[in-house]
């Protein structure tokens, strides 16, 4: 079958590939629709450090079938499989997990101290291929009114879902969105669907503030031509319930922490080039609470069933699709140059 | 009376004035015990940079009577006043709070926006005098099992104590403790009592660290004799459910960053003289929360009932007792120097 694999920094490969055998408790799936991730382009650019080493969990290394967003049909099942059948629509959640561990134990398998930060399609092979094979447990059966494409965005809606979740957002609150990119505007579409009064979505780029809007956002501020804080703290009176950084840079993060209301929070979506500076005594003098929200944990089932209920409308973060054999110039490299592109899906079939 | 003032950068004069009038509503104590405080020690080195103003809640500016963690007797009431009796032992819960916005109406009125954190004896009037005369509000009656000793340490066991409470620490739970000066060896002891199952403190002085083992610390761990985090993760196997930030340095901030396991809590109650440099992927890779503590808000109640009832052992931090006359050499200078001192104690009648 035809596969995108990565090697290494600036090499993935399309090419073919063996299928992987359909043994007990495997499920095989024909892939419809692959997203691409921030991490993919992370990859991309910065080769897959973690990879080079074999997967404690997959058992796999470079090279990789890149992918980790992804959705298609059953086309084969093990032996003893019994959540999916031939023919059902899927949906992949590609943490992988041992299960066993005190984090596994807790429920927060996202932070697996086996695994440790481990996906299909970035430490095991993953969806831009015709095929992907993989244990039961990391498929969810979608419910009939949901297409293959809605399918590939539960990935990277439920990342969004678990840090709005993992916010502690009540119904009424504020909340201010720092990036605009897929993960923030799938952020600002959960906190509208958790019941957010105002939103306001925070990014230099006028494109992407552009679909924040069209989005619903309350308040777009673009802080090359006025500061945020001023603008939040001049439409609330003293800031936001919560603030998301889903930019990973020092100015957004000093930003978002600074916009917080007194009992705020700051939830810390994205990940970061480098250390950041505090003021621990202006988070004092606030009670602020910062948090981290890491991938997700048991947010598929209410992410497929928000979506399906019309609560949760993905389908508008897609900016583009296109074939696997264009991946690298049409995915990978158009993202990295063109701001106005939010989600990308890939089609492998 | 006599009492101490302070009036600006190393400036606290031990002088007479007048005792205010006790008029509709307020309340007059004769101080029986007053502690010195970290923020004694600091208004001492480096003045009152907020008093220098008058005060929006107390209309008060320097000089101030200093001193905020004091008890005494009631020696006269005001018209209207219900609460509190003559004779009654109480302690002062000296937090300026004006009652009406939305911090206070929400319970945390250590965070008006109003007072913008003021103290009786910071921002008003404090203990270290013969007599203070306040608002009803401010007193808490003692139950008569309670020495005023203990009184005069209710405040300072508030802010432990709301720092335990707001770490969300359980039953079962393990906690370091970075700093054992007197709020650290207090956080000690309301993390015992919240059930804490091992406890970790942290500190550079041989002498607090006995002292902290002298009531009940499981492990304490000078840093300039082995690495705090390892010695943690060798005893638990992955880190702490919470740590506590009581010394305000960089290097205590990210060994207690660092000694928390997955999932776990990064509680600050120090103040810091400076920004603190941040590892935001290690927060995301741990779904570390880092919460901040203020004061009190509605503590000292519980505080009065658990150590009335013999829950909390807090006379176990005082060191010294001394004279008003005194306070100078014997207290801020003393405690300035030497780090065998915990809590000192007032008495200015």
């Amino acid at each position: 079958m035809k596969a995108a694999l990565i090697y290494g920094e600036k090499d993935v490969r399309i090419e073919d590939v063996e299928i992987a055998e359909v043994t007990k408790g495997k499920v095989k799936v024909k892939v419809a629709w692959t997203g691409i991730c921030g991490s993919d382009l992370h990859a991309y650019h910065h080769g897959l450090a973690l990879a080079y080493e074999e997967h404690p969990i997959s058992k796999r290394k470079v090279p990789l079938v890149l992918g980790h967003e992804f959705a298609g049909t059953v086309t084969e099942v093990g032996e003893d499989v019994t959540t999916v059948s031939v023919g059902d629509h899927v949906a992949i959640e590609p943490m992988l997990y041992c299960g066993e561990c005190e984090s596994c134990r807790k429920g927060t398998y996202n932070l697996c101290e086996v695994a440790n930060v481990g996906f299909l399609g970035l430490a095991g092979d993953g969806g831009f291929a015709e095929y992907a094979v993989a244990d039961e447990k990391y498929f969810h059966k979608l419910p009939e009114n949901m297409s293959l494409e809605e399918g590939a965005l539960v990935e990277p809606t439920a990342v969004a879902f678990h840090a709005v979740r993992k916010s502690g957002l009540k119904v009424g609150e504020s909340a201010a969105i720092y990036g605009a990119g897929p993960i923030g505007l799938l952020t600002l579409l959960c906190a509208q669907a958790a019941g957010a009064s105002e939103t306001f979505v925070i990014d230099i780029s006028e494109e992407r503030l552009q679909k924040a809007k069209e989005l619903g956002a309350t308040y777009v501020i673009n802080p090359l031509n006025e500061d945020a804080v001023e603008k939040i703290n001049a439409v609330t009176g003293n800031g936001v319930d919560v603030a998301f950084e889903a930019a990973g840079a020092q100015p957004t993060f000093s930003s978002a922490f600074s916009c917080v209301k007194r009992s705020g929070t700051l939830l810390v979506i994205a990940g970061f080039g480098s250390e950041v500076s505090l003021d621990p005594n202006a988070g004092l003098f606030k009670e602020t609470t910062i948090k981290f929200s890491l991938a997700y944990a048991n947010d598929f089932a209410p992410v497929i069933k928000a979506i399906s209920e019309g609560k949760l409308d993905v389908k508008q973060v897609i900016t583009k699709k296109i074939k696997l054999d264009n991946l690298i110039e049409e995915g990978l490299e158009l993202l990295t140059e063109d701001k106005s592109q939010a989600k990308i899906l890939v089609c492998p079939n």
